[in-house]
């Protein structure tokens, strides 16, 4: 009896666990039972959720991190894993869409979003592969969009890093499969449902749907049964888009 | 009440139901409540797959359609509307994959490959289409290989249908979505589990796991899943593959 | 000297020799220095062509064949090894595309559009092989277009054809590579400068330039590059498109 | 006369102009009466190069530049055209292929294969669209690799890297070419005769053929044809291999 009192839940962690995909991602995993980890750049920003998570009967911690610092990545991990519990799915959900010309791109601001987009994946691939490996078990999902397989004008600096971001999960996905860890990476193709892209856009839209643009819960019900699938029939990806959208 | 008697339940219509995926995913989908038609050429292979559904407390009917004979498919829209019930999913799951080099392709295999594995797919859609569209719902899943995606030595006449469908299904999503039917297209990347596949490649494979192709079920739950996708998350397409499969 | 007036000269054969397209291949392969054998169904509108290349110095036959009839591609390949001289390059060039949507397709136009756009393509890929592969060398190049990528509302049975095609010719090259046959793919992603399209689509638009569209000369100047690619760096797969493209 | 001094032949540049491919690039495109401009990050090693262009007739110049420093990058073109003549082609051509496991990828190895694979690139073809967007023409042609297009166990480095070059290749593709400028990205999907490889693979290997990898000239000639190709039909994309590649 002692020892179950010991026992530790299982661990969903997001990083880049933003207001609208991240959140929602976040208070799925709970229902389904696991301790939440949720990071963003502004933890305190995190509070909010991990108090409705909490007052509907879950476990949630929001911290801060940087998730393109390494450091503060693999603290994060060793964190978890120390504090909290064994983690079983690690979500990438940095988001970094800022389009522009290319010769109004700088370099700081190409390389900012690859940091972001990009680089910081790696840096959370890679310490997820090192925590679950050793486990031999566990998923590790990303966040892809429209640009992650199309190049676009405009798009340069973000589409490539999110063509780089998909490679990365491709690769550790051929890699680590037949150690039992399963990557995984969803193509969201289209806008998503965030208090700015009703604001910006949605106004201007005659003949609205309320399901015309892509609902948070529901890309997390999709990272839910990604983890769920058996191993003998595992999705690398898959595309979300909503009903009306045009592709 | 009497009322509630004459209410039909929803159907699930699987084209290509053979003793593998077809079985499983007819039996998914009478789990989730659906009256189950079920179609083969040889519709007296059916009845094991009838009796194991109505056992479980499951409605469903088991005929002989050869899917490539446009008059059948028509009648077989019709009967189910009109005998069967109100059709929710069209399952197309007719396969024909005979490895052959391209010398040795007569143009009646390539037609006939071509007939199994597209055509059928085509009349089916289109059927199905037109049967869910009054109706202003439903979805037409298709089941994609390996082959839909990528050509290779040996697979000149099973690729060039299994893209020609897997086109069709695209065409189809895309001009169908607007309306409310969701296409899908499974790349289901990996040998299934069959009785065939156990005698010819599995007993020579030393080293095996249990679960090291993929389970007709696997397949199956990612076909409801398909169906219940809200239609602010649509996927048009995803693939499946054991864990073990290089790719 | 006796030998040499009975040595051949080697064939370009081109299938669907239409009026843009494959004219201008034949015209460029002229130039070149092949014996043209230019084909299409009404093969009475070839001689034009004919005469040109002729009065150009070229040498070339223009002969009806409809590549849907096995009979005829057999016949066709046979002839032209007897009569005319050994065959060094083969384009497949049959089009067909009628947009349509779903619902409005007939069985027969779905049939009609595969057997032209792909299984014409097949019964000609695999007569060339036959005749190519004892002689250990040659090219196959099949005209592909935007919907040999990407399916596209309206176009289920195009897309499905042309899919079917690309796939077709992935495959052969992927077969024949080894035997030192050269199989290439152009995707035309573009309207083709045809009287057609002038009359059609262009007298609508302002601010035209000439090169706005793909010019037929230009294409043929691609395929005879594709053939003439030294074995240690063949090409499968290239796009063309005018500048102003949007993609 | 005296004006006739004083005009200035067009420039070739290669970035990355290493033994193999670069140097090719180089020696090519001078037999096109090109001034060639040839930079990598040991200058002094272009010597040869320089000497064996001038020798057979041409002007080259061979500097040291490293191409992930922005203002090397900068200055580069400002003296190309300040001192040597207007720019007509760029070639971006650094590669940086270093396979190893996603757990050995220290984050300043993800980071460095992606300065010099992607970011190096992303300097070189912004400021060759600075330079070449007011003369209203010119070419930039990035050098891709199989990686570029799929990720693979073991290549996560890498293969994000080219993926985020081909992803900046198709996005100012898109967005200059209605401003004339042609940018192209060519895939090359097999080993590159290089010293490097003569003696790390090919002493292994039985039954070799001297034509069983790429050579350098031929790559050189597909990047001469994409620049010279009219502007109503350019290829953005196209695959190089050896006849004998599987793939």
């Amino acid at each position: 009896m002692a020892e179950k009192t010991t026992e530790k839940r299982e661990v969903a962690l997001v990083v880049g666990a933003g207001d609208a995909i991240g959140s929602a991602i976040a208070r799925r995993f709970s229902q389904e039972g696991y301790v939440i980890v949720a990071v963003r750049r502004n933890g305190d920003r995190l509070q909010g959720l991990v108090e409705e998570i909490e007052a509907a009967g879950g476990e949630a911690h929001g911290w801060s991190v940087d998730a393109r610092d390494e450091e503060a990545i693999v603290e994060l991990f060793a964190r978890i894993e120390s504090e909290v519990g064994p983690l079983s799915v690690v979500v990438f959900n940095v988001g970094a869409n800022v389009p522009m010309k290319i010769l109004d791109t700088s370099s700081r601001k190409f390389s900012k979003i690859w940091e972001m987009a990009c680089f910081a994946g790696f840096l959370t691939g890679r310490e997820a592969a090192k925590t679950l490996l050793p486990r031999g078990k566990g998923s590790i999902i990303f966040t892809g969009a429209t640009a992650s397989v199309r190049g676009a004008a405009g798009f340069a600096a973000f589409a490539s890093a999110k063509h780089g971001l998909r490679a990365l999960a491709q690769s550790m996905a051929r890699e680590l499969a037949p150690q039992n860890i399963h990557v995984a990476h969803v193509v969201i193709d289209a806008a998503v449902d965030t208090a700015w892209i009703r604001e910006n856009f949605l106004v201007h839209k005659s003949d609205r749907h309320d399901d015309d643009i892509v609902k948070p819960e529901s890309i997390a019900e999709a990272y839910v049964q990604l983890h769920r699938q058996p191993r003998d029939a595992w999705t690398f990806e898959m595309d979300l888009r909503p009903w009306v959208e045009t592709w």
